[in-house]
């Protein structure tokens, strides 16, 4: 046994609201995480993932010539802003897949598929 | 009718994925789609969440005293950074939900739930 | 007259710490500029820097395709920058000058110029 | 004799724009210094300052209970954010200082001193 437990294929934004707030309590962490205490963190995040990126030059979509070990660290630090983006909207009274999908729907309002985009919006 | 689809409670990140994929070939935009245009246009999109934060000092959990709009504009934002970083996880390669869940596993035995912390770690 | 002074070509970190802590005194602002408030305000300006550059794909040196008009919009978003961070750093109390000079001076010890370089360190 | 030349008091942006170009060109990392590689660096630095900030809540002016070694990281944080704008706005043709004192000087046309302020604009 690994103790780490099987992953269902579809990961709701719920489910790791739910986690996210579990692991806080379970620690006493929960008065760390204020709304601006939570951005810059995930501030934090996306500078880290920036720095994996940051002397490469252009990178083909898939990462093709990356090492096993590079993913891996990149997919733990997409995870932190993930995981701190979750708690910011959780914190902020905001359902964040709500707003997404809402998000999702003026955006194809916005930019009707229909068009010929010459440049991007 | 209002064209808005009713929102399911559970909301993953697979099918934020999928929507994602599917509006960009429908707009011919996957080639602007590669992954340091994305992470640039997720910083972007941090940057507009922190220009909402920027004046205000320390806010209290739950925006209490916010107007509704001001609400439902950092729920677009939020919603912006989400899809930018989903998306950029596709074109990455990486399963994001199973990073995520990963992650946190990690988390739990990096950081144990019995210890006690006096500083945040 | 155009009412813009004439620019002397060395422009010192000093004075434009001087210039931020004028016009912030003069418009009464000095209470908004705590340093996270201030911080926030430069990632906010960092992000509208990346918005510039998102879609781009790589860009060469010198940007040499671009219009004026960019340039210029580059300038000024790259101005906002400068000055967030000139100001951040004086009202944390940090002579930003100097920190700069001795991080160079430290830098030129960590990597020798006389070391082969294949990869970024 | 420390090796640690005196400090000018009055740094200048020009000043600091040379010493990056000498130091990137006697380590052979001119090729590295793009435009779009330096602002994911600049992105990154930004990240390592807001981790200094994140758990720290509110903080006031001047970081009276820090101690002298967080400060001093703080410097070293801050001067990185300067010393890549430095170089990115080299390499991308644009004169910093001066678009800086441009930037202020419109910046006192459009708040003008005599106008009362009661929200941050």
């Amino acid at each position: 046994m690994s103790g780490v437990e099987e992953v269902d294929e579809r990961v709701s934004l719920d489910l790791l609201k739910h986690k996210m707030a579990k692991f806080a309590k379970e620690r006493d962490w929960d008065h760390f995480h204020t709304p601006r205490n939570l951005l810059l963190a995930l501030v934090g995040e996306v500078g880290e993932v920036s720095e994996i990126f940051q002397w490469k030059g252009e990178v083909p979509k898939g990462l093709p010539d990356w090492k096993e070990e590079e993913k891996i660290h990149l997919g733990e630090e997409l995870s932190d802003v993930l995981l701190y983006l979750v708690r910011l909207a959780d914190m902020c009274g905001i359902d964040l897949g709500k707003a997404a999908l809402r998000r999702l729907q003026l955006n194809a309002i916005k930019y009707p598929a229909s068009n010929k985009y010459t440049q991007y919006p």
